[in-house]
């Protein structure tokens, strides 16, 4: 049982009184808790991989700004490394893999599926500790990157402007990309059921370079491998986040994942009138608007929700930025906390 | 006169044998003829700033490729450059602005309108040098940032993968922002002015940065200034590309451009539906399409043709990339030559 189980009841479609609310990225530098623990450590990894580290993190912005749902504390880039591709996080860089995938035999050497999700005790560690810490109070959010996503790290090998490398692969080597991408597949459904099995309440799923693709490339490397995912882990909520992937809305919201995640650039009441009421929305404040003033923040909350209508989980359209002053994303909290449907 | 006026006729609606093409950076590192003369410069800035160099290289993929239209060889970061902000190019990194704005005192200090666009001479020189050299075969375009993008760097003072800096200028700071975008707009207006009266066959505005924004930002911060451009600068063929700004796809269609740029995110049939055959339509493959197979190029192409079915400028929907294999450029081209509607 969980007390506060307003994200459940829009997620299962029961009356709710106002919509609740979390952040993308809510458990991170926003948080001066958050950059105290951070700055006594060796890296970002070694938060990632310290359970009761991660855990405390995890819990900080429900002890301290009052969102109705935690999101574990990680990364979605632990699915290469339990796969067999390490990785680093450079400051202010972002990840870089010294190790990257060029060719079938670099694919064949990759470990897949239960062998690889089960090395990542430190994730499921952290689920059971965040589980005992959060005591009920809200609901736990699992994650991992999309097949897509993950598969661009691993061909790129660190961030890019274009991803071109990772696309080429798919114009190049599209049966090797499909292998790739099943590999990555299978791994992330044992990783997700393991997270399930680790009490996460909820489950979200982050393709933060779709907006890469088009409708084309989406429907042959994407939406298949997501739909399975789906499919094959049961009995928990999921949400679908395809970042910049608006020319393939209507494929993503036909895979039927309990919620859709929308980002800042897709018009609520334009998404309304598209795929009517019913669909459970997640988003999609344009981050950049908690850099304004206070009141501006508030109006563009309250209008959000009100395009939306309901059925809807009130978010940033991405992950809030670490400089985002603090006070107001509290403000929008309070705002969105103090509605009444 | 103009030899092949393709590119015009397609333009003015008039009936073609096909459509021609050119692609965005095909003056650049995709040809050897290029990188020879580039690597004998301390720099790109060099290059832009030397105008019989800049002339040689625009005409280079005339002569080596059989484009139907050239480009004049410059950068969209000459605007800030004139108005006072002068920037680097650091390799491999991308541009770099030690000064940037912040306050309204830094936008007090720009130049703008006449006297800013009158120090670029050395732009007007490598057009009238490439006039000559092209010796009427073919169009040439000259080009501007919009005044979103060049608004971006001037407030970032680099590439960024949010422009959370520039966009939270928007936010908090409206005012200055609509200031600082009226000094851009009018700078750019006679850098145009200009570059019609050397020899600019046909104008392009790009909004590099166009989908960082969304519908409400877009129109309140870019639309008006595009649309001031374009009624001002007259007597000349313009087309305007938005990069990512499919969520205001009504507004830039109603702007008027002669030409509207598409993104490779934008399926062709949608926009045929959406806003009619007569349209003039530039892009918009995935230049990825490149590193695939000669034949996948060949036939993404011909199928681009077909769906856009007319009044259509053959372009990628992005800048071809350095490591393009040359021979699928050729191809490419090729294709589109060897077609007949």
């Amino acid at each position: 049982m969980i007390d506060n189980d307003l994200l459940l009841r829009t997620i299962n479609k029961e009356s709710v009184e106002r919509p609740p609310i979390w952040l993308m990225r809510q458990a991170g530098r926003i948080l001066p808790e958050y950059r105290a623990i951070r700055s006594s450590l060796s890296g970002f990894i070694e938060l990632v991989t310290t359970p009761h580290l991660a855990a405390e993190v995890t819990v900080q912005p429900v002890d301290i700004l009052g969102v109705d749902a935690a999101i574990i504390f990680s990364d979605i880039l632990v699915i290469p490394e339990c796969m067999g591709l390490e990785y680093e996080l450079i400051e202010k860089k972002g990840p870089y893999f010294p190790k990257t995938i060029k060719t079938k035999a670099d694919i064949d050497k990759l470990i897949s599926g239960k062998p690889a999700a089960e090395k990542l005790a430190y994730v499921y560690d952290a689920l059971t500790l965040t589980k005992k810490e959060l005591n009920g109070r809200v609901p736990l959010i699992g994650f991992a990157g999309a097949p897509w996503t993950l598969m661009s790290y691993m061909i790129e090998g660190q961030g890019s402007k274009t991803f071109s490398k990772a696309k080429a692969f798919l114009y190049k080597e599209p049966e090797l990309a499909h292998l790739l991408l099943e590999k990555i597949t299978v791994t992330i459904i044992e990783y997700l059921k393991l997270k399930k099995a680790n009490g996460a309440d909820v489950l979200q799923i982050f393709d933060s370079w779709a907006g890469m693709l088009n409708a084309d490339l989406y429907a042959e490397f994407c939406i298949p491998y997501i739909k399975r995912i789906l499919e094959e882990v049961t009995g928990v909520p999921k949400i679908v986040f395809s970042k910049g992937a608006y020319f393939s809305m209507n494929e993503i919201v036909g895979l039927g994942a309990d919620v859709v995640g929308l980002d800042w650039t897709y018009d609520p009441s334009k998404f309304r009138a598209q795929f009517g009421s019913e669909q459970v929305i997640q988003g999609n404040l344009d981050p950049c608007v908690l850099y304004g003033a206070p009141e501006d923040v508030g109006n563009a909350a309250l209008e959000m929700i009100s395009e939306f209508g309901g059925r809807h989980i009130c978010n940033l359209g991405h992950g809030v930025y670490p400089d985002t002053p603090l006070e107001n994303v509290k403000h929008l909290i309070n705002t969105v906390k103090s509605y009444k449907y």
